[in-house]
């Protein structure tokens, strides 16, 4: 059999592999000092937590019903905490405004499938998460650039969406601390995007996967906040909220949260069911006790310790890097962004700097779905401590300096 | 916002509420005994050896990498072991020839994806699963009934398929103790399916959830194994195989798997990788020890108790049944198909049946994408005991005797 590639269908030919995936690889070697992975630091994972709770369920009465199918709207108890933890956001909602996801990777493709016909569009940062191109390609979606700043008029995006034969079905964005660019989105840009996506009448899709990670400065409200109070409550919002347990306690469960209007929510109970029929009611209910034990303890501890090696990291950034380089300052998250000088490649840098310097990261290119941005790079400091954070960060400044100087 | 129905995909329109996942409310019913979920009995769930499995995790050195982010394609440990199960199967294979996947719905899914574009065509057995239908629907194809016992023409499915602007895919089959008739196909018949796939250029996708749960009779081997006997081995074989830990482990891990040439399985890694990132490590290396160490003892003890169901039923439906219906026997899995006489309406009988008689089951039309089978049920005899079973379907019986006669 030699003609798998021909029975494939269309959107199959806009499948490709992560480049930080197979990045991801490069954490295994023990000599490389890795700013690559977006993932949080397994040693601080409450595996005690996770330990009491797995016994208590599998120990106890619920064994049974936690290894059976479950519904696939998600486990009430876990849904019960989300609905809670919302409103300290300032989201008043209940139960049937949450379907559990496995993770909001999966959230991110039951929206590009409930939402996106081909030829569709959606409105994207630029840089923006790879993991959101890759889950809407399957769509096959146009992408357009989401950028508050410029006050491009509405009807400009709905003009350029025709073109490609469908409409702006979305404005994707990562309010907090964005993979990959660490920046956060101000309330004015917030209250800007709700009014462009009203003029569209298109839906927002707001992931947020770092929103509990902040070190400092003032919260933001979440869009969907700003959009219920617009509204006058979730069932009139038009932004699609998307969190996850992934960065806060632990990646992997695999758990995360759609919180919208229960009119979408029902519709995505339907994609669920078709899909994988529920998300491990174990893995739920174990969230769920974990969750209600020590959420706010657990990460008020870990976002200390992340606060410490950002602290770190831009302080070695300010010493070491060479002119001409710029970065952000992020109030949270796990990145910091980084702009070389013009017609410095950070792909090609990458080769280098892993086989002399042996320190990883991770291109910007890919974080671009035109495929700009060939002088940026995003570090990661979420899994170094601050003595390998200062030393990594010295290695790569001299090989950009270095770098730098050749090109001159 | 209201325009939410005039933003979603066109896929969108052929999403629709799974009857049965709605009856599963009613096993909550005490009062009622319900031979509708196609679910394992979860008195039998072997508890006490994930609770083991997981406090060993949990409480060891391997808990962090447990928690954390894993690879898309599965855990190592758990592709071996299905890699060996595999090869008492009748398959040679590798750990490059296996995905994990979240439960073989989640297979069903991508396979959709990674072949069908709108206008395609599924040849599928009629009846067939109704979770394969409503996973294949979002991708907007047709059916068309795959019957290998007709002799029609690989020429004519191919020309009805042109008609609607695509070609076969793929042809789907649970071949062993379907969901929901709990009929397997015969090896004369399975042989027919791969030169119809053959000539059709398809790709054979192979159900199997319900393989370990044979209770006589001699195992006819996986479409896969008789595939690549033929064609000299997987990387040349086209049959996919959808494997499954549901019904005989736990459905509450959610871990299923697909086994098919290598080529295949990359690409659908990256769908995985779009679509979830990665099946949860933990609940793999759980699923992996307790797989280990009692696969073969637990099927056969739970094999045992299901068989004593079976015939219990079989005993019942010949005692009690009025003249005029008939019914399958199933050499195992956890289904009997009972056709009532012409004229009679499962979905009409249902309501009488769960008020009156206290008995649910499942009526058959769901099953059959054209609408037909109106006088078909499925009962499913996982979940009670031989008293329960004696008793529902006498019950149930007495009820569709007074409809018969009612209709005369």
């Amino acid at each position: 059999m030699t003609t798998w590639e021909s029975l494939y269908a269309k959107r199959a030919s806009r499948m490709r592999a992560s480049e930080i995936r197979e990045l991801l690889k490069l954490l295994d070697r023990p000599d490389v000092i890795s700013f690559a992975g977006g993932i949080p630091d397994p040693e601080l994972f409450p595996a005690e937590s996770f330990q009491k709770a797995y016994e208590e369920i599998l120990g106890g009465p619920e064994a049974a019903k936690a290894l059976q199918y479950g519904v696939s709207e998600g486990s009430l108890r876990l849904r019960t905490w989300i609905v809670a933890h919302m409103r300290e956001l300032g989201v008043d909602c209940a139960p049937e405004n949450i379907l559990i996801t496995s993770g909001s990777q999966q959230a991110l493709d039951y929206l590009g499938k409930l939402f996106l016909s081909p030829g569709d569009t959606a409105l994207v940062q630029w840089p923006t998460y790879l993991g959101a191109v890759q889950a809407f390609n399957a769509y096959e979606l146009q992408f357009d650039r989401l950028d508050p700043g410029t006050n491009r008029a509405a009807a400009d995006y709905a003009k350029k969406a025709e073109e490609t034969g469908g409409r702006v079905k979305f404005a994707y964005l990562s309010p907090d601390f964005a993979n990959p660019t660490g920046l956060t989105v101000g309330l004015e840009d917030r209250h800007r995007i709700l009014a462009l996506a009203e003029n569209l009448s298109c839906a927002v899709v707001e992931d947020a996967p770092y929103e509990s990670l902040r070190y400092d400065g003032d919260a933001v409200p979440p869009m969907l906040a700003l959009d219920c109070q617009k509204t006058g409550g979730i069932e009139n919002s038009r932004t699609l909220y998307c969190g996850s347990f992934s960065k806060s306690l632990s990646p992997g469960l695999r758990l995360g949260w759609i919180c919208a209007a229960s009119e979408v929510i029902s519709r995505l109970v339907l994609i669920k069911q078709a899909s994988d029929l529920n998300t491990p009611v174990l893995n739920q209910d174990a969230m769920a006790r974990v969750a209600e034990r020590e959420f706010a303890a657990h990460t008020a501890r870990t976002n200390r310790i992340y606060r410490a090696r950002r602290d770190a990291m831009l302080e070695a950034l300010e010493k070491h890097m060479p002119e001409g380089c710029r970065w952000t300052r992020p109030e949270g998250g796990m990145f910091i962004w980084v702009e070389l000088p013009a017609g410095c490649d950070a792909a090609e840098l990458l080769q280098s700097s892993v086989e002399r310097a042996k320190v990883a990261f991770v291109p910007g290119r890919a974080f671009h779905p035109d495929g700009s941005g060939a002088n940026t790079m995003r570090l990661s400091f979420s899994c170094a401590d601050e003595r390998k954070i200062e030393e990594g960060v010295s290695r790569l400044a001299r090989l950009i300096a270095e770098t730098v100087t050749s090109k001159l």
